[in-house]
């Protein structure tokens, strides 16, 4: 038997999942591995990159989970600084150029191709945003760039835009470097994947910690000082519509699309996210053998039926887990997600699951939602923290439509109590039987999560038809 | 309309859980409540007492939800020190006697009976087992005796009969109040609410606490000191076969069975464990007048099918919300356990849900069972530390049949996954698709019970038919 011929586009978390995947289930004599990789890392921890800017973590080598040596020692033959720039679908290749030897292109022909392009950073048209001192942390290589800044920047003044998960680590990290940080949101309150209500809590939060934080701050520009560097020079000030923020470095947190600009050009499929649309096998719709996954594509919401786009690690390595089972001959599938994300600001934590107020309107829902106030653990036990609950819960069934927590230590990954159930389709009122863990250390006699749901039961009650 | 009377026997988690809810449901002149206690104290956190004991909370009121007056100012009859010594079925009434006036006797009516007498301490029928100095901690009163010892004792050496939930956290409270803790277990393991593997984990890490940890020990009896109090003096060392253990204070952690001696004599059905039978709405089987909960019941184990005996506060306050819901004229329910509790010992958290190796034969059930170890956090974020995750399943079907954790900060919490997912009846393989809370200071990529359950699925598929 010839050996089939695996190209992988993109070496990040969904691309070597599938790979190492793919290598376990078929032999190099069977199944030949080539993955291209624009940058100088793989198989990365970008969700690391706060943690690392912010200095509790040693970078970039610590979160680097699997180095290019370890992946071409079990036989996959990985690229790095090779950028693909064309697939040619009817001719089963994809041309690829160096990044570091002069730009020499080359095809490579595949029996099978997974693009695992990942997401690119949303960077508005505005003066000034290329400006050095301006920079997203997407990557490692982003966020090596950004500590150079950090290292030979004087001042002591950041401004992050965008008050969303990247935003809010940001904040973090650069209060954890001593700069004064100043936080820039559109919206009218930071965390806008929280209801407002619930963002008010963080904002509230947010400054107490001494970060400031502007809401409905239209961003207009990027100020440069006077510089020797062609095109102008260094950022100095952040521009709203009403102010000028000094800047002597700024962060861009405004979140991420798709990066599907080859695929788009080959005719594959895309959502309206912009993001690949695949099969529950992770394969490209209509493409018998193109695989995506991660950042690149859209999934499935579980609870609102529709499709969306999630960029989160957590999805990228289960995708590429399916989708090397799936290449290798085995069988997996990904069923989709019930959106829970969870992130902290210092000591706060952030968490939400299935639909906000407004994904529930606009999937047509009809719903009750209930905020309890609560502790992380019994009231009387030292470091008792309050916690607020948000509960969404559909009207007549009862159904579970979505939670989020704001709170602080041990508050976040009681969202995941709430993801389980979503997952099952349970109601509210099933929800107040949940045997969960019960210790005073733990959680006080009823979990805050069974107070609001027991609260959700008694709402979806009232509310009747 | 009549005045209906609901006489209450016992006045913690339970019984006032139901007087409340009750109450709120009826008014005064619909519903005349009264509860009889024979204790001091109503309404508190037994949970709460170790941590009291080792002076991380004041005590008692700390650990007191509502108080007696409370509960009074909410027209809810509340009599402390008053014991019920009988039940008269047939004549709707109850006998009790005053505990502080001379011994008092007299009868009570009713028309609605809830019975909520808790548990008992097992407290072995060994020499010098009633000595001074010999402490169960039960109840706010037990609590406030074994303090005083501790108070007045001028010793420093601590054993603790029995190494389960409450073993272990006494363990830690003596070890706090600077005492040297010997700890004797009768089993092969500490904790033997886990499998053996699992709770040899438990043994090493409290070895490395500096708590000596005996296992395999039969407790034979307790040694007493030259006294003046009549019946001999104060406890002074425990002795088991093999050797014996200075102590200066002893406590029991032996676990309960349910106090079911009042219903025992009057008639009522009773399981194997001694707990009585109740319906789904907590109504006594065969009584239609008349409810139970807490931990003089017995609960349906959903994993298995079977009845067990489970004191714990959580499923007290459920069904005492239950019982005073369904009293009052509405309808709730209490379907049942999974069996989930979760403890620490200093840093040492540790959890189960579902069903034991042990259990799972018991219950005539075919499983794999595999563990992983992993972090609680990213693997390169500060303070992550390594969690043992153990994972049964059903051959064949692939159900999630229990899982056990080990581990430090945040690990013991994650129980609460598996007990959704086996509410829910999750196979491990739909488990693996869980859309898990995800960011490096709350969990790695691969959230620890995630890891376990694609190893359990694997190995499902392993074991075949």
């Amino acid at each position: 038997m010839a050996t089939e011929r695996l190209v992988i586009v993109g070496g990040d978390a969904t691309g070597m999942a599938a790979a190492s995947q793919a290598r376990r289930l078929r032999k190099p004599d069977e199944l030949a591995i080539t993955a291209f990789e624009r940058g100088h890392y793989t198989s990365y921890s970008a969700c690391g990159i706060p943690y690392w800017v912010g200095g509790e973590v040693d970078g970039p080598d610590a979160l680097i989970a699997r180095t290019a040596q370890e992946h071409r020692a079990r036989d996959i033959d990985l690229r790095l600084r090779r950028e693909v720039t064309e697939l040619d679908l009817d001719r089963g290749r994809v041309l690829t150029r160096e990044l570091d030897d002069g730009g020499r292109e080359s095809w490579t022909g595949f029996d099978k191709l997974v693009l695992a392009t990942g997401a690119r950073p949303r960077r508005p048209d505005l003066p000034g945003i290329d400006a050095p001192g301006v920079h997203g942390v997407q990557t490692l290589d982003d966020g090596r760039a950004l500590l150079d800044t950090l290292d030979a920047s004087p001042g002591r003044r950041a401004v992050v835009v965008g008050a969303g998960y990247i935003g809010v680590e940001m904040a973090e990290a650069l209060i954890r470097r001593g700069y004064e940080v100043t936080v820039l949101e559109q919206s009218a309150q930071p965390m806008s994947t929280l209801d407002p209500d619930m963002g008010a809590l963080v904002h509230e939060a947010m400054c107490a910690m001494g970060i400031e934080t502007v809401r409905g701050a239209t961003v207009t520009g990027v100020l440069t000082g006077e510089g020797s560097a062609p095109g102008g020079g260094r950022a100095r000030a952040v521009t709203t519509k009403d102010a000028e923020y000094p800047a002597d470095v700024v962060v861009l947190g405004l979140g991420v699309r798709p990066e599907t600009t080859l695929a788009a050009a080959a005719g594959l499929p895309l959502g309206a996210s912009g993001g690949l649309l695949t099969d529950l096998a992770m394969r490209v719709r209509g493409h018998d053998h193109i695989w995506a996954g991660g950042d690149c594509v859209e999934v499935r919401d579980l609870v609102s039926g529709q499709l969306r786009h999630v960029a989160l690690g957590t999805h990228a390595n289960k995708h590429g887990q399916v989708i090397g089972a799936n290449v290798g001959g085995g069988y997996a599938t990904f069923p989709g997600v019930v959106g829970t994300a969870v992130s902290k600001v210092c000591d706060l934590e952030i968490a939400r699951t299935g639909l906000l107020e407004r994904e529930a309107r606009a999937a047509g829902l009809r719903f009750v939602t209930v905020t309890v106030e609560a502790t992380n653990r019994a009231g009387y036990y030292p470091g008792a923290r309050p916690m607020h609950v948000k509960m969404l819960a559909e009207r007549r069934t009862g159904r579970l439509l979505g939670v989020q927590i704001v709170g602080r230590e041990g508050a976040g990954k009681r969202v995941d109590v709430a993801a389980v159930a979503l997952t099952a389709g349970m109601t509210v009122e099933q929800m107040t039987a949940l045997d969960l863990g019960y210790a005073p250390p733990f959680s006080p006699v009823w979990d805050p999560v069974l107070v609001a749901a027991r609260k959700a039961t008694a709402a979806v009650r009232d509310a009747g038809a």
